[in-house]
């Protein structure tokens, strides 16, 4: 839920004037989202969704992210177009921070998930994956295993506090992600979301309508997008991992761009590697959300669960893979 | 900022399919209001505003409420319109809790207020008043001076917590309001808004566009709905009353529905009356919002400043009359 910048009429108004949107006849905040300010827009030509980069979004890399919208969009993929204003330009500024007005997708994000809400999923990353392959620009994957122990040095005595024992756990962890994690070239590489939870996953009629928030996207293995899913997507609310909505995102996902060997063997490290990653994020979360932040952090044991779950994997049967 | 209630797709399908509005395309909540749980629904026939009832509302008062809006907006009052599904009924159940979808209203809630706005609001409030004297159901004003006593009680220490002697200074104003509150019937009564901030108020090209949230409705003097306005209106940020302001939203008011002089001499009383009753659910919430509720309280001492300007007024052209 966010909000953290409230626009003013006037200064919507003068900021909407540089598209051709017509006349803006409602905007209100949206309850979803942690990272940015986002408004819903109601223009005289439809509507529209605009987007105030707060602090943790590096302004530097909005360009990246714009631009590899546009770029999903034209490729077919349901992503957001940013509007360009009449200058040309899709980011400008608001209130004091980066902004931008992208098109509004119809669809809702699944909030019980289906083995068939996976399946579609598969299919749209896949597709995701093939139409990143074409985009110019590379963001490096800040969130991955040299950011891990940066991140991990940030979040003080969080671990500790939510279980004993479990900073050391963490630490030793950490070593041996670093160890086993594929070199760079070992597995196909590409643009990956790398955060595409249920929220930022719209359906409509049961297909895939829209994948929104791309403000973690940048490159890394194509692989690693699927593990985040894993965790995301394919754990059920009480904690069991269900293997045939893992079977069922994966074989979608390779029914469009198979997996090579070395990929599937992969999965078990990537998908430690990524559970950690927002264990970290939440751990750091929990101890630097300000009270009153109207952001309730999330808990950093949900994926301290799928970690030790992935630990324990010694097959790749635990993905209903053969 | 208020999604209390996580309504899933399957359950905002059934809940809709009583309605004539066709398929829901979208739906995001929406990050205002504190009371109650607010969804923006795109649908087949256009854009909505579904509303689930949250704790802080009567359900007994329900009927009231959307009656209520049906009976304003059929007079000509721009406020939303509860929809009837197709058994006729306005009211049902989501999630465990009472429900209705509403009209959506363009326009958007003023952040800096203009004395065109005042003058605009004074106009519309008056209509509200003339509006709603044809309204055939009654609701007591729970939030009057019987009711400060009580919720008075219920604040604990939080006024000591705030400043020290303001518990003392608000058992004693209590006590001169009760005095000197005017009688029932000495004042033109009806039915009042009794809420109506800057943000319940919506503006299209200068023109006030909709007026929105009547879940504190209810019946009471009139000039008591100017009061809350003077309160919620005329302060400048800084804190100084803006006499331009209130003279123009009074003169306006008075241009619909002509002040009686007994109106205009207790205006200094109910004001004071109601920075009391908004001072008093401030130090309420201050001590009864629960960490991470996502809502974060509103400053008390904002109400204790304008209750002492009122508490210091001895002229009515404080006010900008004369």
């Amino acid at each position: 839920m966010a909000v953290y910048t409230e626009v003013s009429d006037e200064d919507l108004k003068a900021f909407a004037a540089a598209y051709a949107i017509g006349e803006i006849v409602s905007y209100k905040g949206i309850a979803e989202g942690v990272e940015n300010s986002n408004y819903m827009l109601q223009a005289a030509s439809g509507t529209f969704i605009l987007t105030l980069y707060e602090r943790r979004v590096d302004p530097a890399d909005l360009p990246f992210f714009l631009g590899l919208m546009e770029h999903l969009a034209r490729a077919g993929v349901p992503s957001p177009i940013p509007l360009k204003g009449r200058d040309g330009q899709a980011l400008r500024t608001l209130c004091g921070r980066p902004a931008a007005i992208i098109s509004f997708l119809s669809g809702m994000w699944p909030r019980r998930i289906t083995v068939d809400h996976c399946a579609a999923l598969g299919t749209a990353l896949a597709g995701l994956h093939r139409a990143g392959m074409s985009y110019a620009l590379r963001r490096e994957n800040t969130l991955s295993v040299a950011g891990w122990r940066d991140l991990y040095g940030r979040t003080g005595t969080a671990a500790e506090t939510i279980e004993a024992g479990l900073g050391k756990m963490v630490a030793g962890e950490l070593e041996a992600l670093a160890k086993a994690w594929p070199a760079p070239g070992a597995l196909p590489a590409g643009i990956i979301h790398a955060d595409l939870f249920p929220d930022n996953v719209f359906f409509l009629d049961g297909k895939c309508s829209g994948l929104i928030d791309f403000y973690f996207a940048c490159n890394d293995f194509l692989a690693y997008d699927i593990a985040i899913c894993l965790n995301a997507w394919c754990f059920e609310p009480e904690g069991a991992f269900n293997i045939t909505k893992a079977h069922r995102l994966i074989s979608s996902y390779g029914a469009v761009r198979p997996l090579a060997p070395a990929e599937k063997s992969a999965l078990p490290i990537l998908a430690r590697g990524a559970a950690m990653r927002f264990l970290l994020t939440r751990l750091y979360d929990s101890v630097n959300t300000p009270p009153g932040a109207m952001v309730k952090p999330k808990d950093p044991r949900e994926y301290l669960k799928k970690l030790n779950f992935h630990r324990g994997v010694t097959d790749l049967s635990a993905y209903g893979l053969s």
